[in-house]
């Protein structure tokens, strides 16, 4: 039990390192009168969203945890509440924080890079920190109190049962939420930007976040909605799930150990976190520009630091948790064909032992080594196909000089490219890890990835700060200087916007793998007597992949229509402001803002609804249709499959489409930079339009299949239960 | 053996309606003397590229047809030589009657549409008969001089294995040449199409097809090479792939019928063929312009006239070959527990019978209707996508008006949703057959989808006639008319080239199962000792599947970079020219055409090299690799996954890619026609901008991968016979 309770204590360390760190950022100079304003607009616009966002998720979390507890008990439903309400407060903590840093980091970077930089990464930290200490406290206060105070035993089955349905229970709560928060943040933020260049830049002629733009405050907002609340819901709910699912692995798989025994294994992951979250705080503190003013060098000096120390940290863990590295666990050494004899489930027994006979402590510590390794190459490269110092950003730079055509074409190629690596750091990272400790390999190196979340996090929701930065700037008119350090600071803040996706997808990757394995694992428990197949030679397994491979396709169609109608609305108000009121255009009058705030919010709470919907109906208009057609055993075997089809086709459309949209952004600001032309020449012209194309490709679609991959995988495990109760 | 007899016979027909039409192609006026100047200089462009491309791919070829000579025999060898040359003839003969037919089609334009029309589609008629004919006469005569003048007997297992060893090597043999022809003509194709663009309308301020442009006569060359001998070899391809297959499969799993049965019941998709040619000639004959002038219409009542037709007739074909139509075949009623003791394998007894006990012919029967549905419902869906009269291509349009970048941003969002309603009918169709015959259903309605071949085809070879024809009809600076009505065929012809792509990938998706079920078939029958587990539980089918589904991928990259690198060197060599001759922009001089031609070409077939040979090594590699690492059964069952993941992933890449490139294109044209503010708004050149990027992903990258799929799932085919030997 004091496992969880040292959990318990770190998840509120980074709590208290949120409360001590936002003060700071507090307490820096927030700039002039024309700033504040202007920050303030943004910050009232946001709230307001946040507000309707989530007035608008409650009504369907209320109707949803109705269902949950009449099909699956009250506990369950407590967990959906939680996991839920958490998602949201990280959402809201995390754009709380970013729309005060952002003009005090507009302020800031008058003093100087390191200065601006120092405030908005503070900022992200503070966003980081908290969303991995709720998550991780979420979990483990849950955790306890089923098996402390309620006294739940892991070793009694119908106990255990209840155990697992709560922490399913918690992480379907997470991850609709965090759909809901990606989605209609990322419409709103991409609506807003897409329809302000529209009707600003290429409409009326004026610069982008001119004042005189009744879309321009809208366009902040957004970032703070979408790339910082949506983010943080997003990142939560991966944190969550792959926690609670690696415990829920541990908990279905691992038959053969004693109560106390299990309680730790099953408490590995969670302290794994806890001691990540005190490296990841001491890596905050490295982040420092050094001599060559390299920012990406200082962000990866703090990362580099959290990844290091986190080796002896999680070694500590893993020794605390299970006493002998050396003892192996799971099979105990017992051959799968004599299994039966001494009452353990042999199906079990292989699955656990993958290959060989049985783990040790120390397989479940390399294959943790191998999660940071993955993390780490999944970093490096998403830098290298979205940083401006490499050839794929330069290829698109290049190819804007024959216009926006080839800028397309080159952007195009380039995020279909972008998926080959990670994919086979991915391959490589399920083959080490399952030679190492079977599948709960793959379950703890994914748990390992994401113990890295609050750096990884910390290191994305600096960029949004900064963008807000740059526009507070122009908006009020600050010298020229400081946009020109707060776009140095947003250059990098592309790239670490795609690290976290690309880090969040990669992880879903290896998440996904444990939530099957506890959907098959499930199926035997609930439905001993189905002999459902799920070999490749059973058609029903084939058209629940290409129904599960078609689900990104249909809901990454759905996002990038909802930004294009929800632009439209955007510039025909905007059109309409400029009719009603000729002041707007010559600066006399100050344009309506809010009013635009307001219609980009309806839309985008409007826009969101449909397409959060595709993945939580189609698991079970799967499930019975085919049920129907060919039977129980089919429409299990059709279910599964189309689980692992969201997978194998939303990676590859998530990373293309967040690493393309980064490289086009950054192509753009590599051509502002003084290259192939510099601002305003055709090259430049053709960037904005690959930049523009980008936008709802990275920012909208993208992202949000993530959580679309995990809500699938979750509604088929609750489906499972609900039909076996 | 009469039954083979007939269908070489049927074939024969074909061939010989291919003479007689082409003839009468021929016979038709060919303008005046700059439009044969000009046909003729597109004529020898267009020969010298096959000509150094079939030298190229004679060179692979050779060293392929030894490896296989030395590792499966020389009978496997022969198959894959005559698969290789037919492929190449098929080719060849559609584009010599193409870049004939282009000119008389631009004088019989003079006279009316329904004159245009008419020689645009007798050339593609030829075109898609001989293709069909000559698919069905490779295999049809190969079958029949392995079990006539051979005589091998198929009902003795060593045997009846050359025979199958043979089918998949002419299999091989077209699918490679095919990979190859649709690559390298589509790189060329696009490469001279974008090229010129850029540096005609974009640098030189000329409109397209200026004959002051050096690179216009390779843009009208590209046409014929790429869209029709590409698009020929790759259907022919399909076809042998699909036919043959379903002779493989029959092979692999009747195990219970007598020599002559089992004869009958292979030739019956021969039989399906031949009986289709003729309802194909006779539809040829309907294609004629009502009253309306619709000729999307007139295309239509072609197709509706041979689907109908060929409902009886591949219902008189199946009597002729199986007799009773209500026998049981297959399981003959066996069930699968007590088919050990009578001696019959009971994993392909239930393999057969899918869910159901044994099938008859009347099953295969309504399985056939079922690819009859199909065709026609991806024809209508496709249309859908791709026509100026609906939705999509409409909100493309619309969305051009707000610029570039919006009309990207839904030209991307149309392109994904466009593989929706197609997977739901692939869907569809393998339940229903799968209910109706088990495996056989699924590769018979795969058949019968491509018993149209020759109808389909026919639609698509007219296209690039009519392109052609509205090139001379600029070039030769005829009256305005002309090129009106060449470009109200043409726009047709973007939504029938799309059909044929999605038709193809259709038609993959069925065929690759009923590969993968000869790969799962072969394995048992090769390593009868080997446990190779197929089920989404072994970590190593999800590693197949993601590097199967990765290949699509980066074989589009590949495929859009060459685009964009070959349309380079365009650019440099047309920049150079201008230079060295300024009497070429003055009109006085004329440019040297044949230089550009010879540097696409070039270039070309040094960029398709690479990207094809990654479906050959990429099963190979996957294979050693796992095995390796985790083992021969493991290796097994991560190719079999990869061969899965190719297809799952690949029919999504490629209808999102050829859907959405065809949307792009008529969303410009339906501009041009005066919507939108028509022809030199600034919504025309968004539009432009949009076809642009269409270019690639529809004629290069996307139609490529239906053969990429086939010919991962052959090569490993035959790694298994060669591993086994």
């Amino acid at each position: 039990m004091e496992l969880v309770i040292i959990s318990i204590a770190l998840g509120l360390v980074a709590v208290i390192y949120g409360i001590i760190t936002s003060r700071q950022v507090l307490k820096a100079g927030d700039g002039n009168d024309r700033m504040r304003e202007i920050a303030g607009a943004v910050q009232e616009g946001a709230q307001a969203y946040l507000k309707r966002q989530y007035t608008t998720i409650a009504i369907v979390g209320v109707v949803v945890a109705v269902i949950v507890a009449y099909f699956l008990g009250v506990i369950s439903a407590a967990g959906f509440v939680v996991g839920a309400l958490l998602s949201g407060v990280a959402g809201f903590i995390g754009m709380n924080i970013s729309v005060r840093a952002n003009v005090r980091t507009a302020a800031a970077a008058q003093s100087g890079l390191q200065q601006g930089l120092t405030v908005a990464f503070r900022a992200g930290a503070v966003t980081g920190m908290l969303v991995a200490g709720l998550a991780l406290l979420a979990i483990a206060v849950f955790f306890w109190v089923l098996t402390g105070p309620m006294a739940l035993d892991l070793t009694v089955q119908a106990e255990k049962r209840e155990v697992i349905d709560a922490l399913v229970g918690l992480a379907f709560g997470a991850s609709l939420i965090s759909i809901f928060a990606r989605l209609g943040g990322g419409i709103f933020t991409k609506a807003a930007d897409v329809g302000a260049d529209l009707v600003g830049k290429v409409e009326a002629g004026i610069p982008e976040d001119d004042p005189r733009n009744p879309a321009t405050i809208a366009d902040n907002v957004g970032d703070n909605v979408g790339d910082c609340a949506g983010m943080a819901a997003d990142l939560f709910e991966t944190y969550v799930v792959t926690v609670g699912a690696t415990m829920v692995l541990t908990a279905l798989l691992i038959t053969n150990l004693a109560s106390d025994e299990l309680f730790a294994l099953m408490s590995l992951p969670l302290l794994v976190g806890g001691v990540c979250i005190v490296t990841s705080i001491i890596g905050t503190y490295l982040v420092r520009l050094g001599k060559s003013n390299n920012i990406m060098g200082a962000l990866y000096k703090g990362f580099i630091t959290t990844a290091v120390l986190s080796v002896p940290a999680i070694y500590l863990a893993t020794t605390m948790a299970l006493g002998d590295m050396n003892a192996v666990i799971g099979g105990v050494g017992i051959a799968a064909e004599t299994a039966v004899e001494v009452g353990v489930d042999p199906a079990s027994v292989e699955a656990v032992e993958g290959v060989a006979g049985g783990f040790t402590g120390m397989d479940l510590f390399w294959s943790m080594m191998v999660g940071l390794i993955v993390t780490g190459l999944i970093i490096w490269i998403t830098e290298y196909y979205t940083g401006t110092g490499y050839r794929p950003v330069r290829s698109i730079a290049k190819s804007s000089e024959t216009g926006h055509g080839t800028n397309v074409i080159q952007g195009l190629a380039i995020s279909l490219e972008s998926t080959a690596l990670p994919t086979l750091v991915i391959v490589i990272g399920i083959i080490v890890t399952y030679q190492l400790a079977g599948l709960m390999g793959i379950a703890f190196a994914a748990t390992a990835m994401l113990a890295l979340a609050g750096m990884v996090v910390a290191l994305d929701a600096y960029g949004p700060v900064t963008d807000n930065a740059g526009g507070i700037a122009e908006m009020a008119e600050l010298d020229e200087t400081v946009r020109e350090k707060t776009d140095a600071l947003d250059a990098v803040g592309n790239t670490t916007k795609a690290v976290t996706k690309g880090y969040a997808i990669g992880s879903a990757g290896l998440a996904a793998l444990v939530l099957f394995s506890a959907y098959t694992a499930d199926l035997v428990e609930f439905f001993p007597a189905l002999d459902v197949s799920f070999s490749l030679e059973n058609p029903y397994v084939i058209v629940g992949l290409l129904l599960g491979a078609l689900l990104p396709y249909l809901f990454g169609a759905m996002g990038m229509t909802a930004v294009g109608r929800a632009a439209g609305d955007v510039v025909k108000d905007v059109r309409a402001q400029f009719a009603a009121d000729s002041g707007i255009m010559a600066g006399t009058s100050r344009p309506d803002y809010a009013r635009t705030v307001d219609l980009v919010t309806k839309a985008a709470i409007k826009e969101m609804i449909l397409p959060s919907m595709l993945p939580v109906l189609a698991p079970i208009v799967v499930y019975f249709v085919i049920t129907l057609v060919a039977g129980q055993a089919n429409g299990f075997a059709a279910l599964g499959a189309l689980l692992l089809g969201v997978i194998i086709s939303g990676i590859f459309v998530a990373l293309s489409m967040t690493a393309g949209g980064g490289a086009w952004d950054n192509a753009k600001k590599y051509i502002e930079d003084g290259n192939h032309g510099g601002k305003g020449s055709e090259a430049h012209k053709a960037a904005v339009t690959g930049d523009t194309v980008g936008d709802p490709y990275k920012d909208t679609a993208g992202p949000a299949v993530n959580p679309m991959i995990k809500i699938t995988n979750i509604v088929a495990l609750l489906l499972l239960a609900a039909l076996a109760s």
